[in-house]
């Protein structure tokens, strides 16, 4: 394990209670006590939620609600954060026990999230709970990585990501994608797919597989918000 | 509607941008155009959430995360935050389409709750993105309902309505409760309860048939937030 030091300097926050910092990197495989992260990224889940937000809200002021619950939902996925977490080294600070530490779940997506937001939680509660400060340290950190990542076509229009990212936070389930026909000829084939979710179906078209499927994943999302707005 | 002056007094908030109250309180079915309350809401939803976990976590430092989430579960439901919305009379501010109106939308929990969210971010984005000052006048307002609620015994032990909470959230289903045995004699009944959830079974045991359902929720609760655990 790397000393906190380094961290700290990077981040530009040297923590009061060095204790705290600890505590946000210590898996509960390592301490069954309360001294493990569980209560920080309870604590920072709610935290980088909100901030992120904060961020979308305040730059994409005309943006739809619809939209930005999209955006969000792959910007606070454990996929992003987990990537947040490794863009700051956070895998060599984590402490956990031998056995887990030779399942190489120091890498794992699930726990790099879980200690990204119990270490935003650390800053909040060391700085006494400034709200302001740790705000604006977070922006300086990702507020770019975040509107880059939003402006990037590769968001834009992965609708089957967006897709997955719902039904999996929401329901625990995945859709289903099936090709249903392949037609004309070699060089101009036409794709239609199915996307299956619960006992919903689309259907898209396109001169790929991939596109079609996005076609396909982009009707569903529709169906599924306005459903979803229908319950209001 | 009555004038959003009387709610500006007694909230301890007076707004810069009287539009954004109004906003906050508009119904999609009264304003299509980008003059609702569904972005206000948005922001307002990761806000209260994170209002509310910090209480949370500041009054029990000592509780585990899995009973603070369970807690969670149960402050930022539709039921509870309409019910603080209705606290402040939210009802008479709402802004409805007329036929919305004589369905009686505007005692719906679920708008009630969220103008609450939206009418918190309005505070929020009226105050400079000030969330000191949003904090403590929450915290003013409700931190002490909250932890009412908390130390109450009918939220400690109400484990059927927790679980509920967590299944509609996580998978929009509901549990079963089946009496599966009626036993001993009249004065002295024992009765046995299952629970199911999707493929999950537990019982419970009591002396009422209330009794032996908790005792069930409880188990059924226990489970679930093991296997969530054991995802990490």
């Amino acid at each position: 394990m790397d000393s906190f030091e380094l961290l700290e300097e990077k981040i530009g926050y040297r923590f009061k209670d060095k204790n705290l910092v600890k505590k946000a990197f210590t898996h509960i495989s390592f301490s069954k006590s309360s001294e493990n992260y569980e209560v920080l990224e309870f604590l920072g889940d709610a935290l980088v939620n909100f901030m992120t937000v904060n961020i979308l809200v305040e730059a994409f002021p005309n943006k739809k609600e619809g939209e930005l619950s999209q955006l969000k939902s792959f910007l606070i996925s454990e996929e992003f954060l987990a990537s947040l977490a490794k863009s700051l080294n956070f895998e060599k600070y984590i402490l956990i026990s031998k056995g887990e530490e030779l399942k190489g779940s120091n890498k794992n997506p699930s726990i790099l999230c879980d200690v990204f937001e119990a270490f935003w939680a650390a800053i909040y509660i060391d700085s006494g709970y400034d709200c302001k400060l740790t705000k604006s340290l977070f922006e300086h950190h990702f507020k770019s990585q975040i509107l880059e990542m939003v402006n990037s076509n590769s968001l834009k229009q992965d609708y089957k990501t967006a897709l997955q990212e719902i039904t999996q936070k929401k329901w625990k389930e995945r859709p289903i994608y099936n090709v249903i026909s392949v037609e004309g000829p070699e060089h101009r084939k036409t794709f239609t797919v199915e996307c299956l979710f619960k006992d919903l179906r689309t259907t898209g078209k396109g001169n790929s597989k991939k596109y079609a499927e996005q076609e396909a994943a982009k009707n569903m999302l529709q169906i599924i918000q306005d459903n979803e707005k229908k319950k209001t």
